[in-house]
C-alpha cells in the first residue's frame, strides 16, 4: 500500500517569502514548483529544485495564471490556445533548472484558478493536457480526481495522478463541496487524517450526506502555507506510515 | 565561403507588434527569439519557433532583462547568480516551445543591455556561459566578437559564434565604436554592405582611423525593426550570395 | 445640438506603439488615457495628456485590468474591493500627470473587460463609481448606455455620460448585440454614420429587428486603432458638423 | 527640540507580507508608503494610508524602480525624463488613495536604488525634484543629508528633510560609509541609539576616524523589516523622548 503526498513549493520570490519549504520537504514525495507566473522567481525555482533533489522528492511544474498580485487564484478568461502556451512556457522554464541541476521533471500540476477551471472546462483541460504531452509525453499530469483534466490526460495517453484533499469535504457524487458552502473545509486535524486514511486504505470517502462513496486517490495534496502546515504534514506522514502506507511518488 | 546571418525575432506581444519577422525570415540563417522578459510572450514564441522551422532557420534563445518597458536596453545591476538564473529560465521557456514543435534549439544570444554588459564584465559573462552550458553543452553561444562573453564560452568548452555588425563602425583595436561617438553608425547601405563583404571575405574591417584590422566574423547581426529592415536584409543576403558566400547557420 | 466623441488613447508603451493618436486627436472631444495597467506607461501618459491639452480635448482616466498581455480584454474575477483599489490607483496615477501639466481631469471610463463586467455586475459597478466619487466627485463617469455602471454613478450623484457605439448593432431592448452574434458589428462606414446620426439627432437607434428604439447618447465611442481609424474619425466628425451637431465634451 | 522618525511601509502585496507596519506605526512620525513599483499594491496602499491616518502619522509617497523581484534595490540606468515620469506616476497613484480617504500627502522619499542614485547624480536628482514640485510644490522632499537630491529640492524652492541613519556609520566628510566597507553598519543597538542622540541633540556625528563632524538631521530613517525592527523602533522612540526630544513630522 502506497500513496503520494504532494505540496506546492517555491512560492517565495525576491525579498518575499511564503511557505515553510525546508520543513515540509521531509514529509512529501512530490513538490509542485511555482514557475514565476503566479508565484516564484528564477532564483527560487533553482533553489527549490535543489531542495527537492536533496530529499529525493519528485519534481513537478506548477504552472499558473500570470497574476502575482492575485497569487494565481483569480479566474482569467483565457482561450484554450492561451492555456496551451502558458503551460508550455512554464514547464519549459522549470525544465531549464531541472536540466541544469541534472534532475528529471516528473509531473505537472496546474495551480489555483487554472487548476479549478481545467477541472470543469473540457477545452481548457484538453489544451493543458496537450501542452504537457507535447513537451514530454512521459510527464505525469496531476489533476482533481474525476475532473475534466484527468479525463483529458487519459484521452491523450498521459499517465495521470488523481488528487484528493485532506482538508476538504466531498459530496455524494464524489466531487469537492464548493468553497462557498459552510461545510467545505475540514478544520479538525483528526477528521482530516481520518478522511485521508479512508481515502488511501479503502479508496472511499464519507460524503457530506454520510454516505461512503468511491474515490480515486493517487496523490494527496497538503498545503505548505499557514501556521501549522509543517506540523500537519508531519502528522499525516507519520499516521500513514503507522498504518502501513508507504509515502512514494506516483 | 559561408556566413551566418542572425536577427532578433518574436518581439511582438499581446496586441503589440514589432518587427517584420515574416519578411526578414527569408534572408537569415539564425533567429534569436525573445523569451518574454524584454519582449515577446508565450504565443509569439510558439509562432516564431514555427516560422523559423518553416524556413529552416536555426532557432536561438534571446534572453534579456525583465524590463518590457525598457525593451531590455537599460542596464540593471544584477549579480552573476541572478544572470545565471535569468538565462536558465529563458532558455528553458523557449526550449519548451521548440520541443513541443519537434525542433532543436541551436544557440543562445543575450539581448540588449545584458549582451553589452556581458561583453565587458567577466563575471557576468561566465555566469551566462555557465547557464548555457548547464542547460545544454551543445548550444552555441553568440556574443560580440572579442568579448568577455565569447572568452567565457570558450573557457567552458562551448561552441561560440563571434558576432559582427553591418551598420556599426569599428576602432583600430577591433572593438565597436561606442554609440556616444558621432561616427558609431554606418548610415549608408552601400558602406554597410562593403564592410560586411570585407569582414566575411577577408576577416578584416577598416577601422575608423583608416587602418584595416583583423576581426573574427562567424555571424552578422541585422536588425529586424526599422522601416527598411526587410529591404536591407534582402540586399545583404543577395550581395553575399553574388560574391559566392553561402548564408548558413554556424 | 451637440455630442461628445471619445476615443481610447495613450495605449503605446516603451518601444511598442498602438494607435494613431496624433491624427485622431483632431476629431474627438474626449480622450480616455490608458493608465499603465492594460496599456500605456508613464512616459506615454505624460505625452498623451499634453497632446489632449494642445487640442483642447477633455482628459479622462481609462483604468483597466492589470493585464498588458491581454490588453485588458480578458475577464478577471476580482472582488468589488479590488475593483475600487484598481480604479483609485489608476485615476490617481493619471491625475499626477494632469496636475503636473497644469490641466484638469474631466472623466473616467473603465476599459475593456472591466467596462463590460461593470455594465452587468451591480456590485462591481458600485465599487467603481465609489472609487471615482471618492477621488473627486466632480469627475464624470462614462459607461455603456443603460448599464449598471451608469446607474451606480447616478445613485451616488456623479455626473454620467451614456456611451453609444458607431460600429455596433443594438437589440430591441436597447442593449448591444453580443459580439458572439454574427450581426454584432456594423462594417460599412455609411451604415455606422447613419446610425450615429439617428442616435444623436433622435436619441433613437434602429434595432436588429428593424424597430426604432430609444437610446440615451451623451458620447460616441470611436476606435483609435485599425488601419482606417483616422479616416473614419474624420468622416464621423465632418458628417456630424454638416448636420448641425457640435462636437463638444460632455 | 524635535525630530522626525520615518519608516518605509506598505511593502506587502497580494499574498506576500513584509514588515511589521501595525507595530512600528506607534513609534514613527512619517510613513513612506510604497507605490506598487518596487513593493506594495493598490490594496496595501489603501490600508497603509488608513493606518497612518489612524495614528496621525504623516503620509509620504515612496516611489521606486519598477522592479518587484529586486525590491527596487538594483540600479537601473534610466534617463532623467524616465525618472521624472516614474515619480509623477507613483506620487499620483498614492495621492489617489490619500484623497479618497480624506487625507493629505505630506512628503516624497525615493526608494532604494533610486534614492541612492539620486544622492549622487545631479540630473536624476533634478528630475525627481521637478516631478515632486510639478505635482505639488507644498510636498516635502526627503533625501540623504548633503545629497544632490536635497540640493536639487532646495534649488527649486521645495521644503526638504535631510535624512540620517541610526544604523549606518559616517565618514569624516559627513557622507555614509559605503556598504562595501566592513564598518558600514552599526550592529549594536546602544551604539546606534548613541549616534542618534548625538545627531539630534548636537547635529553632529562621530565619524569612522573618531572625529566629530557636523551633520544636518531633520529626519531619522528606521527600518521596518527584520526580526527586531519593532523593538528597536520602540527603543529609539523612548530614548529620544526621555532626552526631551519630541517625535514630530517635519
Amino acid at each position: 500500500m502506497k500513496i503520494d503526498i504532494n505540496c506546492d513549493m517555491g512560492e517565495s520570490f525576491g525579498a518575499y517569502k511564503i511557505g515553510a519549504d525546508e520543513e515540509i520537504i521531509h514529509f512529501i514525495s512530490s513538490a509542485n514548483i511555482a514557475c514565476g507566473f503566479h508565484a516564484g522567481d528564477p532564483a527560487t525555482m533553482r533553489k527549490t529544485v535543489k531542495l527537492a533533489q536533496k530529499y529525493s522528492v519528485k519534481i513537478g511544474a506548477h504552472p499558473g495564471f500570470e497574476d502575482m498580485k492575485g497569487f494565481g487564484r483569480r479566474n482569467i478568461s483565457i482561450s484554450p490556445e492561451e492555456a496551451f502556451d502558458l503551460v508550455v512556457y512554464q514547464i519549459g522554464a522549470l525544465s531549464g533548472f531541472v536540466t541544469a541541476e541534472g534532475g528529471t521533471l516528473h509531473h505537472v500540476k496546474p495551480h489555483g484558478a487554472l487548476y479549478n477551471m481545467a477541472a470543469l472546462d473540457r477545452k481548457l483541460a484538453e489544451a493543458i493536457a496537450e501542452a504537457v504531452y507535447k513537451v514530454n509525453p512521459e510527464l505525469i499530469l496531476y489533476g482533481l480526481s474525476e475532473s475534466e483534466l484527468i479525463r483529458a490526460g487519459e484521452k491523450l495517453g498521459l499517465r495521470t495522478a488523481s488528487e484528493v484533499f485532506a482538508d476538504r469535504t466531498y459530496q455524494k457524487n464524489g466531487m469537492l463541496t464548493p468553497r462557498v458552502e459552510k461545510n467545505a473545509l475540514i478544520k479538525k486535524d483528526e477528521l482530516a487524517i481520518k478522511q485521508v486514511l479512508t481515502m488511501v486504505l479503502e479508496q472511499k470517502v464519507v460524503a457530506t450526506n454520510g454516505e461512503k462513496v468511491s474515490i480515486k486517490a493517487d496523490t494527496i495534496c497538503i498545503h505548505g502555507d499557514g501556521e501549522y502546515a509543517a506540523s500537519f504534514a508531519r502528522l499525516i506522514y507519520n499516521t500513514l506510515q503507522e498504518n502501513g502506507v508507504k509515502i512514494k511518488g506516483v
